[in-house]
């Protein structure tokens, strides 16, 4: 994000996704998208993103680095009923404090259960660090919680975004990153020079180049990222011009991507 | 990979994906779920992955932190002729040696392309760390490369698949994790500590549960994993005597998956 500024500090996150499958390629994670969105949304950046085994010493070793370096830290996976569920164990292990039958968890699951069907290994979901707060889950009643700067939410996607939703309207972000997308019917290496012009006059936003291959024709992507409103119109107009002074149409989306919340300009 | 024994030495790797747009969300990454499969196939396991940003600093700091705790690590993105592409100047940075203009390179573009359309942009995929080694870049010329213990990717997917396929039957693995699948309707919570027992007792294999809901019914998966086929076989038995122990009916796949090159076998 070097060039990019912004009006309001930089609240930033890390995402640490937990599991097995993951690393395996048995599972393709959706999480992490979904987060970055959403956290986009409300001002807070995801700076990056770490994949861990179901080893309790790589999730402390991978929360406790990632707490340390950004102001939030979101963990996916690990926190059902299951054997292979550690996520809660390791989060205690990383902030040194036991694992304690959360009361409230518990009268979640009661109530959300019928008293037959409560058994040990659902219960097994109330058990959270000790002086954590509770994440509602609007979905399936098992909690997420939050302890410090760490957030745990599960790894099921239905859940994890229902939890995420409302979660990310209690987050005091700075500014979100607005983007618009040219998109053009040109190679990267024949306007490489012309952007990184572009980018040299417009230094508070940030230009990413992606190529892309449509109906056989290649093609680029170029999304250009500002938290500055005037500055990404003023580079958009640019690259739009750049292209034109190229013999090349732009093709231009409507409107700048407009976070649904944006708390810092409420 | 706790309790999975091994009979020849464990191959790890990490893998390093680079890149803005998969950090804010644009971009589903799907490189890691092929490098995985592809990586075990020949016996090397990817125990972490990380994501960056485009910034130079991030990606020297995850590259020598991984490269010090992995066998190898295998990074994607950010070779490409933009402003954006700085994976190969980042790498020369990680290992302090100076990018250099690689003829061999330059001769692979110059076949490629006409001698028109190779302009400077182009030419900068030539420019690698001193020391790296080329890797084969069978669909549009311009290579990867490796140094030390490094292999740097492209992130274009076509791409990336190509290359990783001719540079697998390259590495010297370990043995690699095979796996079955039961699948069964019921809930996680139901069978979770008869799970857990035969996941104590097949101590050789590594159990996973993954939920999930098809046609509108509940049911989980269970991954078995081991590098030892008649502990697997051992384990699947197990767990599906489990589930019908429990009136349950388990859906086996047909076979353990089975890698297509196993050189530790060979």
């Amino acid at each position: 994000m070097g060039p990019t500024m912004s009006s309001t500090p930089i609240v930033t996150a890390a995402v640490v996704i937990i599991g097995n499958e993951i690393l395996s390629g048995r599972t393709l994670d959706a999480n992490l998208p979904y987060l970055a969105k959403a956290l986009n949304a409300v001002g807070v950046r995801v700076m990056e993103a770490r994949v861990v085994a179901d080893d309790k010493g790589a999730i402390i070793a991978a929360v406790n680095s990632c707490r340390a370096g950004y102001d939030h830290v979101f963990t996916t996976g690990g926190i059902g009923p299951t054997h292979d569920d550690i996520t809660s164990a390791a989060i205690a292990g990383a902030f040194g404090v036991p694992l304690i039958r959360h009361p409230v968890a518990v009268e979640l699951l009661t109530r959300h259960y019928a008293a037959t069907d409560l058994n040990e290994a659902r219960l097994k979901m109330a058990d959270i660090p000790e002086g954590a707060g509770l994440i509602d889950n609007p979905v399936s009643a098992a909690p997420g919680f939050h302890i410090g700067n760490v957030w745990v939410l599960p790894g099921v996607p239905r859940i994890l975004q229902a939890m995420v939703d409302g979660l990310a309207a209690t987050l005091r972000g700075g500014d979100p990153v607005l983007s618009r997308t040219i998109s053009a019917f040109t190679t990267e290496s024949g306007i490489a020079f012309a952007l990184a012009d572009v980018q040299r006059q417009h230094a508070r936003t940030e230009i990413g180049s992606y190529p892309f291959v449509r109906t056989g024709r290649f093609g680029v992507s170029l999304v250009i990222r500002s938290t500055d409103r005037a500055a990404l119109e003023a580079a958009t107009a640019a690259v739009a011009a750049m292209l034109r002074a190229s013999g090349i149409e732009p093709l231009i989306d409507d409107a700048a991507s407009n976070p649904a919340k944006q708390p810092s300009e409420a």
